[in-house]
């Protein structure tokens, strides 16, 4: 290298995407998009950057640590790159209120960027993957985009997951009930959030921990516990807590919930009633929900739920909104790990590599390219002049599955070869019926 | 509004598109990467986030004013947004050097920064649609350049276009030929780029007062001017500047272009020579193309051309580059303007809205929709209780083709209404032929 050549690095928590992981990352993609619209979502764009004031005061003091400004050296707007997707969406039904029809089905599939200690698995540029529904108060529309979850990770091969649904005012009513202070409400649900990890016990000693009377530990335990394995949860929660109006509110919407999905044919096997289950951030008000798989152990794959206030930030009166975030980067990584892929998505877009016998034969080459792309088949013409053996190691180290290839006696006779690398297969046909033979090769 | 409510704005040149204009901008990016494949290019994605270092310095004191930088509150890094696809490219080959096989095929379809003055067309973030081959020094990948262009714009459905193709080395030989002294080449070369706007006589003016020799400029206006209109320009300009080296190359280069763009296929009457074309980056070394429409007169749709140095600037050893920026925002507006989509892309990914006739009958609207979406039909479920007629009123203003609805009588016989809004066509069929009936409803 040369003194004045600087080494090329990126940012830390950056990535490229190569091909071969940007072909299965735009499977994962298209498969998403394509669930999204059979359930009548519509695609939304927002630009990356966006106004230091749109952000700023929305997700805390300590995201706002995260949060990248931005400023070009003649600019005097005070900007941001985006945290989000959900602040964008508040805006955006704000500002283009008079062109948005209600309910507004949405999704966004799109890069954040977050300053965090970059790790195992978490970068500073991912996509997000939101669908929400604005304007419906009515848990049809959370059935709605639960379906959607389930529909999109059954598409995409996952072969268990459990959809685990709770109630924000379930959980406020239990509080209630068991006798802890509105006060430390905040610190009953992070420490229930923990049951997973920490167990009943561990959940118990840290609410005693915090402080909350022994007897509302008790009483709440026993709500949570209880139930955990029960098949009639919210029956036995009824039948304590029923009086409460709030949990009487949120019960009603559990059953609803529960009632639209069977009415959708939503296989049960796929959706579970989870009390322990909290999601983290405060401004849920209604049904929630989280999506795990236990195989690999990786977290959750999806959280949501419902967000009646959220969008008032930005205009006077707030909208009911429900929606799901689906972590598309960890379930590209699950994909990874469990090899989900088709067996078509390969290393390369290229379906046959049309060989060059020598420069004499480069304009029939040419020419048989052509006939493969105008029939739709992904090909790529060797460009450079190298030997025919050269050119069968760079398809076979390629991936690419078949080699196309006229010598000067198939050229006499108006012949083609093509020869499918996995398992040797070789047949010469006429010209002009390349297109259908590499099609019936490629299955 | 409140007092502290802030009225949401967007960054000034930054867009949000909606549903309706993104699906016309799926579609068009859908087309251009299914053109792109079939070419054997392959898809790559880097970081909106680059280093300063990174972007600084390689496209011009001008231009780096219009570079926005980024930082978050804890952040070292020096960052910048990426202002083009291209120093993104190069980076990319001298980093994964070891990963990536020659030659590199590669499209990249994402947005770029830049702090211009916005206007009319002009945004601070815009696509670009970049197609480059790294690696292969003969014109055969020039070819399969234009043959990518020609095909993206014919599949897209542009009526008439010209891909107007020159050679650098020819220009450069032109000037010598005249007696263009090698400082003024530049001058020579930013005049004649404006022949189409000013014209022979305003080029001749320009170059004078640029203080160019008048005998050197008369003869570099008729080696222009004589062969504007002339179908062989080549053979022209052969039997004048054949015994000049550079020249004979450019002209060697061309024709050896001419030839393969043949053999591929690509028909004459979207191509055309021209060497009043000149392309204004000053990296380009060989043959360069640009894209023009007549019709709106709204200025190139693509700009490319051979850079054989460029890949350098991150590596010990250039690689020889050829490729295409596709204007893919500008192309978005000409089809918004001639009116090219196709008629399914409307205002809604939505094929069929299925109504709800009264509460009671949700559960089988619910059904009824999960049924359509099994059979891979796009439908939109009501999920507000309104009059029928309400309904019928949302789906028209939404664009939605097709209404299913079932009421009582047709819940009693299993059956369910279809109708067509575009022309009121309206059947009864049995819920069991509900998804082929609306297939066939929809062509």
């Amino acid at each position: 290298m040369s003194a004045n050549r600087i080494q090329p690095r990126l940012p830390k928590g950056m990535r490229d995407f190569l091909p071969a992981d940007m072909i299965k990352r735009d499977y994962v993609f298209g498969v998403v998009r394509d669930v999204f619209h059979l359930y009548g979502f519509e695609p939304l764009s927002t630009p990356v950057l966006e106004l230091r004031e749109t952000l700023y005061g929305k997700y805390g003091e300590d995201a706002e640590k995260l949060i990248y400004n931005a400023q070009h050296p003649g600019g005097k707007e005070e900007l941001a790159l985006r945290y989000d997707l959900t602040v964008p969406l508040a805006r955006v039904v704000a500002m283009h209120e008079s062109a948005i029809m209600l309910p507004f089905k949405r999704y966004q599939l799109a890069p954040v960027y977050r300053g965090e200690r970059p790790q195992k698995g978490r970068y500073r540029e991912f996509y997000q993957c939101d669908v929400d529904i604005v304007g419906v108060a009515d848990v049809s529309a959370d059935a709605e985009v639960l379906g959607v979850v389930v529909s999109t990770l059954r598409r995409l091969g996952f072969p268990n997951f459990t959809v685990k649904i709770n109630n924000r005012k379930l959980l406020s009513a239990m509080g209630q009930y068991s006798g802890v202070p509105d006060a430390q409400l905040g610190d009953l649900y992070r420490s229930i959030d923990k049951f997973d990890k920490i167990g009943a016990d561990g959940v118990r000693d840290e609410l005693i921990q915090r402080g909350i009377d022994a007897e509302a530990v008790a009483r709440m335990m026993a709500l949570l516990v209880d139930n955990h394995l029960n098949a009639d949860k919210l029956g036995i929660l009824e039948d304590v807590m029923g009086g409460v109006d709030s949990a009487a509110e949120g019960i009603r919407e559990l059953r609803d919930l529960s009632a639209h999905l069977n009415d959708a044919g939503v296989p049960r096997q796929f959706v579970e009633i989870d009390f322990t289950m909290v999601r983290g951030l405060g401004y849920y008000t209604g049904p929630i929900f989280e999506t795990v798989v236990t195989e690999p152990q990786i977290g959750s794959l999806s959280g949501g739920g419902r967000y009646d206030g959220l969008i008032g930030m930005f205009r006077k009166e707030s909208l009911p909104t429900t929606g799901v975030s689906l972590g598309i980067e960890r379930i590209i990584d699950v994909m990874d790990e469990l090899g989900l892929y088709p067996a078509h998505i390969g290393g390369t877009v290229v379906q046959a590599l049309v060989g060059v016998f020598g420069p004499d034969l480069r304009p029939a080459a040419t020419a048989l390219t052509a006939q493969l792309r105008e029939a739709g088949i992904r090909a790529e013409l060797m460009l450079q002049d190298r030997k025919v053996g050269q050119q069968f190691n760079y398809a076979d180290k390629k991936g690419i599955p078949l080699v196309v290839l006229q010598g000067p006696d198939e050229a006499a006779r108006g012949e083609v070869k093509v020869k499918r690398l996995r398992d040797g297969v070789e047949v010469t046909v006429a010209a002009v019926v390349l297109a259908e033979t590499v099609r019936s090769m490629l299955v």
